[in-house]
């Protein structure tokens, strides 16, 4: 749809809505005609809070994961297990494995996976910011929580490489059928990891 | 999902987001995730076009179009036909219509339609203004362009009385097959007024 909108104001404000991933320009001027129903206050208080996140969130010096300040409020909540550390890909799984409330220790925040054939080696990823931490801090357990992908596969084994001259104990996320999900729709794989990793029925 | 995201500013963007028609906390979230990785540039341009199109945008005092002046750019532009006015429930009907090319005239946006059931009566849509205009600025010919459901047609039909006591012609968009569908496709209604309304093949 290339079609005049009989307004810069709104020509632009689509233009700039549809930048963003997963909106169309359709979608986009359904966004906007909305806004323009509703209160200004409305649009008002939308724009100003990107605005505002975007200037003051930044990255925690140690964990990489978003923070407003300097250390995140998970590295500084000293009730923490300061002795765990879960290895994530990025901020999103900080929010989601913090949504299960099973993980009491720190995060480490990779910022993306090793992947050759993107170009992504291990320096372009905060592998030697962990491998500094589990030396300084005194980190007893790494947890790998990353994708079951070829990417976390390798960025796994790298890691576990890295870590292998520390007293640290390394762990992953177990892999097998998820909850609800019926056996018969589970992929071979997936059953086959979960037949070699079975657990005593308690 | 309920879950913290350690920082309120995060918090707020993506509650301002999800407050958006079709987007959920996971796709806001996703969407405040994107400009985070992205320039601050980006997301101030997207913040500002919100605020400045909602504050400086408002409605054309002639056909209620939005307009960022008193008179729209249709309503102002002489080489369009001012004796042809098109009558459409909302502002997106007008942009859809006009990337037809097919109308040279000019517009009223009724605003929404008659609909007893969601308490909207014929005073609630500008409905009133359209019968001044049609007295007031000689209107030759009223397009009744709103959707062919019982609301379009229960206001098409009032509009149709309201107007019937001036010397105007008035017309309405065709129904019948649509462009590319198979016949057989067509629901019977459709199909039967496509054959009422047959026309010379030509």
């Amino acid at each position: 749809m290339e079609s005049h909108f009989n307004s810069q104001l709104l020509e632009k404000a689509v233009g700039e809505l549809s930048k963003l991933p997963g909106i169309g320009r359709k979608t986009a001027l359904r966004l906007a005609l909305h806004l323009l129903r509703k209160d200004p206050a409305e649009a008002r208080a939308l724009g100003e809070s990107l605005i505002e996140m975007r200037d003051k969130i930044s990255y925690c010096h140690t964990c990489h994961n978003i923070s407003e300040e300097e250390t995140c409020p998970i590295c500084g909540d000293t009730r923490r297990d300061r002795k765990t550390v879960c290895v994530v890909e990025n901020v999103k799984d900080v929010i989601t494995i913090e949504a299960t409330h099973q993980h009491q220790g720190l995060y480490h925040v990779l910022g993306g996976l090793i992947s050759p054939l993107d170009g992504v080696g291990p320096s372009d990823i905060e592998i030697e910011s962990l491998v500094n931490r589990v030396r300084d801090e005194k980190i007893e357990e790494v947890i790998l929580a990353l994708s079951p992908t070829i990417e976390g596969d390798t960025t796994n084994f790298y890691i576990f490489r890295k870590l292998s001259e520390f007293p640290v104990k390394i762990t992953m996320l177990a892999r097998g059928l998820s909850m609800g999900n019926e056996l018969e729709y589970t992929d071979e794989l997936t059953l086959g990891k979960s037949i070699q990793n079975r657990i005593p029925f308690s």
